[in-house]
């Protein structure tokens, strides 16, 4: 089978962002997915009245997620929440209202934190958009990495077994998930 | 084609029950879903402990939702949450650890109110409940009925048209739903 | 100082509940709070029509929560939420309309569960709730109480330093709040 | 008494945004509150790498947070939460580690739609933030504007007496709060 074409919208924006090497070891690992970390750094504030002259980062960006199979989000947690960062990714591919570019495609979640708590919070926080924007959701497994910085060694790979087994079974999920979604509907 | 089989689970256990009245007209209405409203208001509290000799009540309504192809949540929202009696009947459902009888089977919720709001906070609620669970939901349309004792008549129709016809899409996206999940998933 | 009359809401039912032995733990801790934990098992399952003659029980449980100088919610989570019987007991005592126990009480949130995430589902889950019945809560310290059954040990002490320094520590934010909210406001 | 001073975050950047029109009604109406709006459209997305050389624009939006009194956050719903833009400015004010500018002042939350769920996904999220980042919230009356573009005329004041009233006795509600939070607490 063809790999599947899935952006990856990862929030945190610094240097060495332990979320990034998670993704960044995903994106290595085989599977039937192609991964592709897609910058939000660079996107200017979500501000309708630009929508008369749309920045070019806002329409690379709506651009390439607009031709992706199936989208992942893996986010820090800030303040209980998502980044600003991330959530602001989130705004400017969903509009002008109509036109998102997230409508209907398969979508799962990662949050990670130093901490015991996974990201919660970011990680729920997350799926309530997602029920606005209708991107179907991988349910199970839910995926919280605690001390998630340390997942990841030094030469990019999965730090400890554990590590690897949950997330190869996660990314497995998520595989079966887009390809379930994309299915024919049987015929009415 | 056969109709599918979806319990409802409604939260208000009061007699005039507007929640209940518009899943009532839901059941009324034609559509490919033969559903059928599942009483919980005998559920004794849960407590694991009882699981050494189980309730009737409890095992009759897992035999019940077990037995279903999809489930119908409907609810008020009481305290910007869901009715402990709805609660109550999830967390019954779900043990013991390994035998949830809600898993896989998919999932629509419904929030309704006297108020504007529509029971904003009790759907969302639910849907965090439902990640857990392993309930792939019906993202879109989103259904939050405000003046919710308005939209049904003493004779148990639809009062206006606008009310009947957001169900009635509401009905039919569900339905396409449960069907989508339903249908065997590519050969790998 | 005089006692500050806390009644304990817990929302585990079972016997060797490690919620409720945490609780059991800050009862038996020297504070400026006398911690009275009030039974939720033999609530009634909510229902406005038994308004009209209202359960012994319900009545009960008001009458004990009215009293009180304020509230300390203790919550397991059952499926990324509280337990239907710990939201079952708000409901009773939110209702009916214009008469609920809970208004203007302080109120200070402790979620646990023997895993990793402490319950961050249970405790904003009830916050939410918090905010609709207009009690004034502790914000910080947040207690997310991970591998909860391994804090209290065999004669129902805190099982390790950081255990008790940290409920200590809880518990005195939480008198502090009490006192601070119940202070008179500054003249107009 | 002296004016307390608010700085009022508004989520919406656009020119017309109908939540700044309510803020700014707000500033001009009488009460014991000098409000403030404080931009939020010219700050870099947050990212510790730029703690090294901060950028001028979280430096003075920080140094204009500290400095205040308490903070009125208004908030439109941009895909069931906060606008990217106004999580960001949470996240500016909440670093580095230590150095919050949010931490112990008192809020209140304003949510804005120009439908009927007056933003209730974007005020809970917010909250959840508050907790972690230690101010204490107004909880009643809470404030879920719908139809909020209707509610500030061509010349800026309010469209109507509803719309007066309520706002009013919100401005009340959280200069009260504001005062208590500001007592002095009892003598130990």
């Amino acid at each position: 089978m063809d790999k599947l074409d899935v952006v990856a919208i990862v929030g945190s924006l610094r240097r060495d962002s332990f979320t990034r090497k998670v993704v960044s070891a995903l994106v290595a690992a085989p599977s039937g997915l192609a991964i592709d970390i897609v910058g939000i750094g660079d996107l200017p504030l979500y501000n309708s009245d630009r929508e008369e002259n749309v920045p070019p980062a806002w329409q690379a960006f709506r651009d390439r997620v607009r031709r992706a199979d199936a989208v992942l989000f893996a986010t820090p947690e800030y303040n209980r929440s998502v980044p600003g960062a991330l959530k602001n990714a989130i705004d400017v591919g969903s509009r002008p209202y109509g036109k998102s570019v997230w409508s209907g495609k398969p979508a799962a979640v990662l949050s990670a934190s130093p901490g015991a708590l996974g990201g919660f919070g970011a990680n729920h926080h997350l799926r309530q958009s997602l029920v606005f924007l209708d991107m179907p959701v991988l349910q199970q497994p839910e995926a919280y990495l605690g001390q998630a910085d340390k997942m990841i060694d030094a030469s990019g790979g999965f730090a400890n077994d554990s590590s690897r087994d949950f997330l190869t079974k996660f990314l497995g999920a998520f595989e079966a998930w887009i390809r379930k979604q994309r299915a024919a509907p049987p015929a009415a």
